[in-house]
């Protein structure tokens, strides 16, 4: 969809400085007009069902051209209800205090000079998906309410569908007084515009333009994105949860609970993939979680000791241990307390989320000390690690770096903070 | 230092893997014991000041061998008083509140689920730095009090100082009960070792061992750490700071303020290298405040108008706006009110620290809101770009990221968080 005239060079350079631009006026743009534009983009998104869906018809059949099926094909499509929900979900996101302009901490140092931190927006955000067209109306949703211009680059398969939707956002923009820029959506399939994404989108002048990217999509695109990029990156590899269930654990609760956080969705970055059981309380606790388990459908891999328990489960192998199924499959260990457990989690998680189940507190929070993860879950399903579940309203990812941003990434984490310093004319001694 | 049979991809990977354990033993240690240790390190700094002493006679020695003369050498020179200073510092750092465990955030959902947010230690972390023995002595004591493992690599003229230093720190750790290798120090000059780090010191698996690097130094270094890192970076380029002196600026404060930003001390980064003066009221502002900075024999490079106000002054080039002289020179430029000083900073500033000099607190509050830089400051001088200033106790940089840390970096901007979730068994439906 780029003129035959034009480079990609020249198009993603001017789509950097354009998006510097977009990134002034979100910064210096009240709430109430960032407000104002994710409803209007709620109501264009409306208007254009049927230019989207007509778009997502080309999309489906050259997928179906290509050989897509099955899960990929699903995620694809759209229908009438699928842009309601696109719809009310950005209306959701028009609702989410907006996080711009919060003063986070404030003192007063002896010599009278007033210190505030005040939340300020990223500037420049890339965000690069696979195949979900729903993710170009969120992603510009949560970039607006935080006030930061966005560069969307989605998978080639859902272009047409993108290329609609971004027509919904623009109108929305523009409607509240916002320049296009603001969301601007890479309008070609060619895979070299994701390296000058990772370049960090770079000016005429080749100065970068990008102050963050975030992949949001499979491991291997996370992992391409995190070995190449040359500006900032939030992601996360994958979500290898734990649950341990102690001694002390009410079994009603850990029956309910496991199997909640097994199969309530399988495929989530939350859903459990390794069960670990205490020890001491071994049979008394793992014959009923796997009955219940294994009458769901759910497959089980175990060490020695927990397939003597439970005959049904399948021997265990390391793999299993460093395995982010995805799948109705769960692998267990029997481990020695607390201690067991987190040696367990040390070793083979990804510091996304991990639970424990017991009534005793002091063992509680000894593993909430212990495992060093993203998200650490007493007496709850692992499937709370969302962001929508902590109340941040809607989330881009959940991210397990360490820096900035850990856990679920809503509106607030896609800001920074600037320090204010009020004087009367202080010099410095 | 290191022996002929061992290879450096050997010791460094042995660093890596020692400096996780020390991680580990640091996240699960008390602030009792972190206290304890930094005060067992100052104690030894002060009994090994013979030693110390010694060691640094030999890197002089050395160093003047090698031809290298003025500030650096400065740098490189210790005595009694820096010992006792170096000593008093970390007796400081001790004293600074222990950010760890600290809840930053808590909330309760609907649903009866307890979310806090917890601050945590890094992990890690590198730094790298020039040929100033001090910062061996603060860079352990700050990555201590906030939990972290550090891998330390000064620069080459400094060694000696530094392993015998490094030998106070591990003195310490261990009178507290710690671990030698929470902070371990480079033993070579050899520079392999730095791109090593850069790599992420990989462990005999290789699996990165850094969770952070911090490069200290100069702009030539920082921008090497940033280029080549294959670990987050935390680091700033320059300080390229600007004080804007509005119409309605108490002239008396403005020239107290302007002298004091440029002159206190001209190499440190919060130093003032552009003076912005409000057209309106050019002549009036500039001439005392350019009188004082001749009398005290700092060079002046105007544009046209202010040169036109000032025959001392020395006509700028394009350059001048964007140079950070550390040195007693200013570039001085007129612009029309708070617009035209914000779109000189946008341009030319480096996003460190900007300040405003105005009795109009509409205007003050215009400027904050326009200028993106990490420290906006109103009525005071740039040189409280700093964590002493700040109330944070000590200081290993100015980030000039926007993510994670922004502006000075002390003990608590070295940790980062986990969610803990308490729950009574909830599933998610």
């Amino acid at each position: 969809m780029i003129e035959e005239s034009k480079s990609l060079d020249g198009v993603m350079a001017a789509m950097g400085e354009a998006a510097r631009r977009g990134a002034e006026a979100l910064r210096l743009s009240s709430a109430e007009t960032r407000t104002a534009a994710i409803l209007a983009m709620a109501g264009a998104v409306r208007a254009s069902a049927d230019a989207i869906l007509a778009a997502n018809a080309k999309d489906l059949a050259a997928a179906e051209t290509n050989g897509v099926t099955g899960p990929m094909l699903e995620r694809l499509m759209l229908n009438p209800d699928r842009i309601e929900a696109m719809a009310a979900g950005l209306e959701a996101v028009s609702q989410i205090p907006d996080p711009l302009g919060r003063v986070t901490d404030h003192w007063v140092r002896p010599n009278g000079l007033d210190f505030s931190r005040v939340r300020t927006p990223i500037g420049v955000i890339a965000i690069i998906y696979e195949s979900r067209p729903n993710v170009t109306a969120d992603a510009a949703a949560l970039c607006i309410r935080s006030g930061n211009a966005a560069v969307l680059r989605g998978g080639s398969e859902c272009l047409a569908s993108n290329m609609a939707i971004h027509a919904a956002v623009t109108a929305g923009l523009e409607a509240a007084g916002l320049p296009a820029a603001c969301v601007q959506t890479v309008p070609t399939t060619d895979r070299d515009a994701v390296g000058l994404i990772l370049a960090g989108l770079k000016d005429t002048k080749g100065h970068r333009c990008l102050d963050l990217i975030i992949p949001r999509g499979g491991r291997s695109l996370v992992a391409r994105v995190q070995a190449d990029a040359r500006a900032p990156v939030l992601g996360h590899l994958e979500g290898l949860c734990h649950t341990f269930v102690h001694q002390e654990a009410d079994l009603a609760k850990a029956r309910a609970i496991v199997v909640n956080a097994k199969l309530r969705r399988v495929s989530v970055c939350g859903s459990l993939e390794t069960l670990l059981i205490d020890k001491v309380a071994a049979e008394r606790l793992l014959v009923p979680i796997a009955a219940d388990l294994l009458a769901k459908g759910c497959e089980l891999r175990g060490d020695e000791a927990a397939c003597a328990l439970v005959p049904q489960m399948i021997p265990a192998t390391l793999e299993d241990w460093t395995t982010e199924y995805l799948a109705p499959i769960l692998s267990v260990r029997i481990v020695d307390g607390v201690a067991g457990a987190a040696d367990h989690i040390r070793h083979y998680g990804s510091g996304h989320t991990d639970a424990i189940i017991t009534e005793n507190s002091a063992v509680a929070e000894a593993f909430i000390a212990e495992v060093d993860s993203a998200i650490v879950l007493v007496n709850a399903s692992t499937q709370f690690a969302d962001g929508g579940e902590f109340g941040f309203g809607a989330e881009i990812g959940i991210a397990t770096d360490k820096l900035h941003a850990r856990g679920p990434v809503g509106a607030e984490q896609l800001t920074t903070f600037k320090y204010v310093v009020r004087g009367t004319g202080q010099t410095r001694p």
